[in-house]
C-alpha cells in the first residue's frame, strides 16, 4: 500500500458517530481510510490505492468465477456514435437525459455526435452480426471491466451515485430462450455468492417490476441489500433481453435445420457500489470494517519497541510476516518511525484491517502473540506455534459474524404491511423494507412512489405455491393479488 | 477462449504474403486471428476475447513487476475540466488538436467543457497537493490501467494508431532529483525486460531529442523497436518531469529540515502498441506467432480420430491436457466436431499458438506424442513420459529464437551514414535505422525531417567515452558533434 498519511494535514480518526450523522460518517470514512478523493467536476471521484485495491480484490474474485463459467473478457471503446445508440428507441430514451455528448475534437465539430458509454448494449450489438452466423458460434459469452458514464445532476455520493463508475458488464448470446434464462440465473448466483459469502452482505433476490426493469429488457433480476438507514441499495442486476435487441440489430443465426432465427440475449452488471455497501453495512464509529476475504491487507503487524530493542522486535515482526505470507495471507508490517503504536492502531482501525497483531519484547520472550479482531475488538493471546491454525478459524468467524449481524438487522427491519396506512407510516419512519401485496399494475406502483417515496425494489423469488398469509390484496387498489413485493426507499 | 469461427462467413487463412503487402497482411492477421474488430466511428477498435487475453497477459506480467517495485494502482475519471488541463500551458498546447471535448449532458450545455483524457498528468497533479505535505508522504508511486483518447484524423491502424487505446500510465513524486532520475531508469528497465525477455522484441533505448520529448517533460527516455518495413515503433517512454508540473500545480513538501520544497516527478507509459509490435515482428505468411510467455494458449491439442475410436482419443487428449495444466501450462483441447484436423491446424496457426500437439490412436498405442512448433514448423515425436521436461526446453528455445531472429534483422537493417546524401538514400530506400552524428540543434533535426521524413527516434545510451568512428560531424550542418542518433521513419 502506497498511500501515506500526512500527520499535519488531517485528523486521522472518524469524528462523528454512524448513528448520529450517517451521511457525514460515510464521507469521513471514504476520505480518512484513503479510499477515494474528489475532482473539481461534480460527481467524479478518484480511487486512491487502498480503494482501488478493494476493487481489485472484488474483480479478482468475480473474474475467476466468470472465466470458470466460460466467459471471456474484451474491450469496447467508450464512445458510441449517436446513430447506433438510436437503433433501439426505448433503450436510447431511457438513457438520453444522462448521456455525455462529445461534439468536438480539437477545434473541429464532429460530423456525428459521440455518446460516452452509459452502457454498451447498442455498440456491442451493432457488431454481433459480424461475429455470429451459425448455431456453432453460440453461446457467445463476453464480459467487459470498464466504466459507465451517466451524468448525475442530483445529489452525488462516492461509490453510490457518480457520473463515472467502475463496473463490469457481461453480454451473452444464445440459440434458445431456455439457455438465456438459465444464463440470467447463473450470473445472479455468481453475484449472490460474491456478495453474501465474500462481502458478507445478505441480499434479497428476485425480479424487478416492469417500471424498474432495465430499458429494453424482457425482465430484470436483482440483488437488493439493506443499508443501516433502512434504504435499499441495488447491488447487481441480470437481464433477460429476449429478442428485443437481436431484432433491431439483426443478430441472427442459422439453426441446426439451416433456418435463420433471431438470437436470445442477456446482459448483467455489478459495480463499485459494492464498496459503498461494504462501508455502510459493516463500518462502525472507528472506521471501515473489511471482511477478510476481500481485505487488501488482512493482517497488520505493529512492532512495539523502545530504542534498545528496536532491532530484535522488528526482526521478530518480519519473521512472523514471512510465516503468514507463506501461508497465503495478505500481511503488512507497519515499521514506520515517528508514529506511536496508538496512532498506528487508530490508522489501521480506520482502514478496517480485519486482524491486528502486536509484537513486543514480552511476546518474543513468551513465544506468544496478541491478536485483536477489528470487527468485535476481541483480544486473544495465543502461542506462536498455533498461529496458522487459529488464523483460518478467526477469519471464518469474522466472515460469518459480519454476515449474521447484517442478516439479523435485515430481518428486524423487514416488516409486513397489510394496509396502505401502515405501509405509509413504516416508510415515513424509515423502518426499512416493507413486504406488501401488489396487483401487478404500473399505476399502483407509481402512486405508492409518488405518495411515499418508496419503490418496488424486488419481487422476491420463491413465492410460487406459498401462502401469502395476511397479504392477499394489493396494498394500493385492494384488488386481489398473487405477488408479495418489497417496498422501500432506495439509493 | 470464446470467440468462435463461422466457417461460412470468412476465409480462415491469410491470403497475402507479409513481404508483398505488409499493410494488408497486418489487417488480415488482426481480423482472422480474432484479435480485434472495428466500429463505425473512425479510429476506434473493439478487442475480441483473443486480443484482450494477450493484453491481460501483458498486463499481468507488468502489473506484478510494478507492484513488486512498490507501485500501487488507482482509478482516475476519463473527463478533465478544461481549467485543469489549462494549468500547464505547453502541455495543454501539445495535446489540444487531438482532444475530444464533452460539451453537453443530455440536452443541457455544460458550464465548463470537459476533455476526454489524452493523458492524466494535469488531472492527477491537481489533486496531489491534497495528498502530499511532508517528505514522509514521499515517494508516492501510483499507476493506472486505463485508456487514453486522442482524436486521430490521419490514417489509423489497429493497435498502432487509434483514437482510444489501452495503456498504463504511471506517476511518481519524489523528494529529490536523484530519486526521480533513478525512477525513470528503473521503469525503463522493467519495460525492457517485458519487451525483450517476454515479448522477444529487441529494442534500442536512449533519450528523445528536445523536439520529440513528452510535452512538459525535462527529458524523455524511450524504447524503440524496428518493424519489418524498416520503420521505427516507439514501445514505451519514461519521462523525468523535473519540477515542470510541481510548480504550476503547487506540489510541495516539507523536507527534513522543515523547509518547503517543490517535488520532483516522473511519468511513464506503455500501451497495446506492444500487441501491434508482436504481430509485425513475429508474424509470418500463415498468421500470428506468439512467444510462449505471453500466449493466452501455449499448447493446442488436436485429437485425431474416426468414429470408432473417438472416445478413446478424446480421453487421451484430455488426460494430456490435465497433465500439462497441472504443470502450469495454458493448454486447450480442440474437440469440436464438424471440422477436419487440417482446418483446425490452419486456425490455430493463424492464431499463433506456440505449440501444437496431435493425439491419434497410433500415438496412444506407442505412448508418444507429436509436437509441432509454430515459429519454425519443426516437428518432433517424443515419448509421452518426457513431455514435461521437453516442453520447458522448447518454450525457452522459441523465446530465444524469436528474439535472435528479430535482433539479427535489427542489426542488418541498422546502417551508418557519414554524409547527408547517404542518409537520404538510405531513408528513401527504407533501409531501416540510420546512425548519424547530430549537433543537438532543433533546426538540423527539423530540416532532416522535412527533407526525408525521418525523425530522430532515439539518442542511444552508453555513448560516453566511446569513439564515434567516422561519425564526427553533424549529418546536416556538418558542425562538430558528440552524439550519434538514430534517424528513421516511424509509425
Amino acid at each position: 500500500m502506497n498511500d501515506k498519511i500526512s500527520d499535519n494535514k488531517k485528523e486521522i480518526g472518524i469524528t462523528v458517530k454512524k448513528e448520529e450523522d450517517f451521511s457525514d460518517w460515510f464521507s469521513q470514512i471514504v476520505e480518512k481510510s484513503g479510499l477515494a478523493d474528489y475532482i473539481s467536476a461534480k460527481g467524479f471521484i478518484v480511487l486512491k490505492p487502498y480503494g482501488y485495491a478493494i476493487w481489485e480484490s472484488i474483480r479478482g474474485f468475480l473474474d475467476k468465477k466468470l472465466k470458470d463459467a466460460g466467459h471471456s473478457n474484451g474491450f469496447l471503446p467508450c464512445l458510441i456514435p449517436e446513430s447506433i445508440l438510436n437503433k433501439e428507441e426505448d433503450h436510447f430514451k431511457g438513457f438520453n437525459p444522462e448521456v455525455f455528448w462529445v461534439t468536438h475534437s480539437g477545434e473541429n465539430k464532429l460530423n456525428e455526435k459521440l455518446a460516452l458509454r452509459p452502457t454498451s448494449e447498442a455498440l456491442l450489438y451493432s457488431i454481433f452480426p459480424k461475429w455470429i452466423s451459425s448455431y456453432r458460434d453460440l453461446p457467445l459469452k463476453i464480459n467487459f471491466w470498464n466504466t459507465a458514464l451517466r451524468a448525475e445532476i442530483k445529489s452525488t455520493k462516492p461509490f453510490i451515485r457518480n457520473s463515472e463508475f467502475l463496473w463490469q458488464e457481461g453480454h451473452t448470446v444464445h440459440s434458445s430462450r431456455n439457455e438465456a434464462e438459465d444464463q440470467v440465473m447463473m450470473v445472479l448466483d455468481i453475484y449472490k455468492n460474491l456478495i453474501e459469502n465474500v462481502l458478507s452482505i445478505p441480499t434479497i433476490t428476485g425480479f424487478k417490476s416492469n417500471k424498474e426493469k432495465f430499458v429494453g429488457a424482457e425482465y430484470t433480476t436483482t440483488l437488493e441489500g439493506m443499508m443501516p438507514d433502512g434504504k435499499a441499495l441495488q447491488l447487481g442486476t441480470s437481464h433477460n433481453l429476449g429478442r428485443n435487441f437481436s431484432k433491431p440489430f439483426d443478430i441472427k443465426f442459422l439453426n441446426k435445420e439451416n433456418n435463420e432465427e433471431f438470437a436470445w440475449q442477456t446482459s448483467w452488471g455489478t459495480s463499485w457500489r459494492l464498496i459503498g455497501a461494504l462501508i455502510m453495512v459493516h463500518g462502525d464509529d472507528k472506521g471501515l470494517i473489511l471482511p477478510p476475504l476481500i481485505a487488501p491487507i488482512q493482517i497488520i503487524i505493529i512492532p512495539i519497541y523502545k530504542n534498545n530493542n528496536e532491532k530484535a522486535v522488528k526482526e521478530s515482526a518480519n519473521l512472523l510476516k514471512d510465516n503468514l505470507l507463506e501461508s497465503g495471507y495478505r500481511v503488512f508490517v507497519d515499521e514506520r518511525n515517528g508514529y506511536t503504536a496508538g496512532w498506528k492502531y487508530n490508522e489501521w482501525e480506520v482502514k478496517g484491517v480485519p486482524i491486528r497483531i502486536s509484537v513486543g519484547p514480552r511476546d518474543i520472550e513468551k513465544k506468544t502473540i496478541e491478536i485483536v479482531r477489528r470487527d468485535n475488538k476481541h483480544k486473544q493471546v495465543i502461542p506462536l506455534e498455533q498461529l496458522n491454525e487459529n488464523m483460518e478459524k478467526i477469519f471464518n468467524s469474522i466472515q460469518n459474524d459480519l454476515f449474521n449481524n447484517a442478516e439479523k438487522y435485515l430481518k428486524e427491519k423487514t416488516k409486513r404491511a397489510s394496509n396502505y396506512k401502515d405501509l405509509k407510516k413504516m416508510i415515513d419512519n424509515s423502518e426499512g423494507f416493507v413486504l406488501a401485496a401488489w396487483c401487478g399494475k404500473d399505476e399502483c406502483e407509481l402512486k405508492v412512489k409518488e405518495e411515499t417515496g418508496a419503490d418496488i425494489r424486488v419481487i422476491p423469488f420463491g413465492q410460487e405455491g406459498k401462502s401469502n398469509g395476511d397479504l392477499k390484496n394489493c396494498i394500493y387498489c385492494n384488488q386481489s393479488s398473487e405477488k408479495i413485493v418489497v417496498f422501500a426507499r432506495a439509493y
